[in-house]
């Protein structure tokens, strides 16, 4: 065996993708030493997402100022791709962790992203990836549309910059100036969920929460929410609650959909088109992927089965190492998986396994490999 | 793949060796119509030893009278092989569920054991294999050996059949009518445990107590037994306390060592030479094995590193399929080892694991075969 391409998820809460790159890279290059191995760390859009494209297709990383979640001018970064294609992850100056512990989900929005968009496209690049996932904001991506040109007005025709609390404010936006500008830019959301822009399962009742909403805080931003769906509606004549995905990230997915005309795309498709895997694959005898939990939810298009999905095309065999196998899984080998593998090599709940993941891991690579060694 | 071996040992607990091998030759028949599957279940030395050893090899079952533990005349079985080795297992007539709640390691013996084999031997077998396991009796094998014409002498000079309490009452006895009469007979002891005749790791301190035996009538047998030992190295010059194993059984593997000048062999070389392991192993593709917990201590000779290290010297890669695998195994891959996988498929303690251990096993062997179908 001459090439493998290493292109594992990560494991929730225990490893990073990268992590399980060189653990199989490592494993590799001890029983083949003669075999080459491409790891492409796979970005989920969240923290690291940008590192995680870097060390899969190289390219720079971009420090500069943007505006913090509260407005505040901090250092972010994006990163620019050898291809020249620029990957930003919202986190970087809308995420959580910069809030500590005031987080503050009507007050706090995403004009940052939207100066780092901005950055982008001076620097060049005229196809920009954007990562949602991590952020403190319920801001419908609405700052991140006025950085870059959108125009909101209130009902009185003064113009302003929106946050959660103010949504309902906005009586009218004009995205001409947008448009305008992004007119030879594409721009890519990376989105791997499906919630609605509000309601019981849209942004504010299902992820404000986690952003520090109260109860009544909650279905306030609900309500401001619907009522930016109705303006959209007006101006646009867009229904931006049937999108899938445009609650994602605070409505910042509906916000990418509606004021940016991004298409949401899924994580691990994204991926594998920015590092152009098709043709990566020419000539790999094996693909290794993998992911925390293998189950039927995975097999709707998540890390493995889009990665399978590809190789099978070009029948390349892929086998997946996985933390748990859930039941009825067995569609996956029609998906293109010729094994999966868990990591579990003992009897034991999960407040044991994961203290010993990474162990396991490295265990069970290292003898799938071995065994690849001797049986083929 | 044309070939495959299946020789799993039993999952204690869960599965036995022949249910394991059903699980394996059906995902190979699906997989690979063409291929040709041997079972071979293993035996342990007790229960079910002499239908695995007649489901691998292939013979018939012999049922016959023999006397019961406390002497009862009761239908006992053993199977004669198509090889025409004869299969005994001590359990069928000297086993602890014969005895229900009234456990009586005083007063039982091994008598009908002797009985069995004085049968095998009317019916022609030059060769014998004696299961231990499973036992009531604490009677050194005197019961046995008693049956086949061994004489144990009181200090009066008056002849008698020993239990567990009476072996302080031998004071001679003569094997010259039992090694008359075997002569030509080969007998192979099954024995997988090291334990010496008496002591703190003996047959009575370690064994007796899950046979009935309670503090004091502990205490008591070792006594007696190393009494016996004292007259086994008078009458024969033999230390049956240095022979390994000699306390298996209730020393029925120091009686059959000294009685009946029977090896002791660990169980699995007993079954790789039975059924022509090395015979068999010619133009296998796989071997297929397994264990519930493979440890370092399944690297001192356990069904594994047996079936492993014959493997091994025709080259045979071998895979094993085992419950929990503990740490520092590493070296199972030098002892013929390709792979070693867990059916453990989801982080769950043993309680749970247990449960679903079938449908676990299906999967992790249809996972592995569906994988050698498509990467070889």
């Amino acid at each position: 065996m001459k090439k493998f391409l290493l292109i594992p998820d990560s494991f929730k809460g225990t490893m990073s993708s990268s992590e399980i790159c060189t653990i199989m890279k490592n494993s590799i290059n001890k029983h083949f030493p003669e075999a080459s191995t491409i790891s492409i760390p796979v970005a989920d859009g969240g923290e690291g997402s940008v590192d995680a494209f870097l060390e899969a297709v190289g390219g720079k990383k971009i420090v500069c100022k943007a505006n913090g979640p509260l407005g505040e001018e901090m250092d972010s970064f994006y990163g620019i791709l050898t291809n020249n294609i620029a990957v930003i992850e919202m986190a970087s100056c809308a995420g959580l962790p910069l809030m500590g512990d005031n987080l503050d989900p009507e007050n706090t929005n995403t004009f940052g992203v939207g100066q780092l968009i901005n950055h982008a496209i001076l620097s060049g690049c005229k196809k920009i990836i954007i990562g949602l996932g991590g952020s403190c904001t319920n801001d419908a991506g609405c700052g991140a549309a006025a950085a870059c040109g959108t125009k909101f007005y209130d009902e009185n025709g003064n113009e302003f910059v929106p946050c959660g609390k103010t949504l309902d404010r906005i009586a009218y936006f004009d995205t001409s100036e947008l448009e305008n500008k992004f007119k030879d830019i594409e721009i890519i959301t990376m989105c791997d969920i499906d919630n609605p822009f509000y309601g019981p399962s849209g942004a504010a009742y299902v992820f404000s929460p986690q952003k520090g909403a109260n109860e009544s805080i909650v279905k306030d931003l609900d309500e401001k929410m619907q009522k930016l769906a109705k303006i959209i509606y007006q101006v646009k004549g867009i229904d931006v609650q049937t999108i899938p995905g445009s609650g994602a990230a605070g409505g910042m997915g509906g916000g990418m959909a509606t004021f940016f005309s991004s298409s949401l795309q899924m994580g691990i498709e994204t991926v594998l088109d920015t590092v152009d895997f098709d043709n990566l694959l020419k000539d790999t005898d094996l693909v290794l992927t993998g992911e925390g939990k293998m189950d039927t939810q995975s097999l709707r298009g998540k890390v493995v089965i889009g990665v399978a999905g590809r190789a099978k095309k070009q029948n390349i065999p892929v086998v997946a190492i996985v933390g748990d196998i859930g039941p009825d899984i067995e569609e996956a080998y029609d998906l293109g998986l010729c094994g999966v593998f868990s990591t579990n090599r003992i009897a034991a709940p999960w407040s044991v396994a994961k203290l010993r993941a990474k162990d396991d891991m490295k265990l069970t690579v290292d003898n799938l490999i071995r065994f690849l060694k001797r049986i083929r």
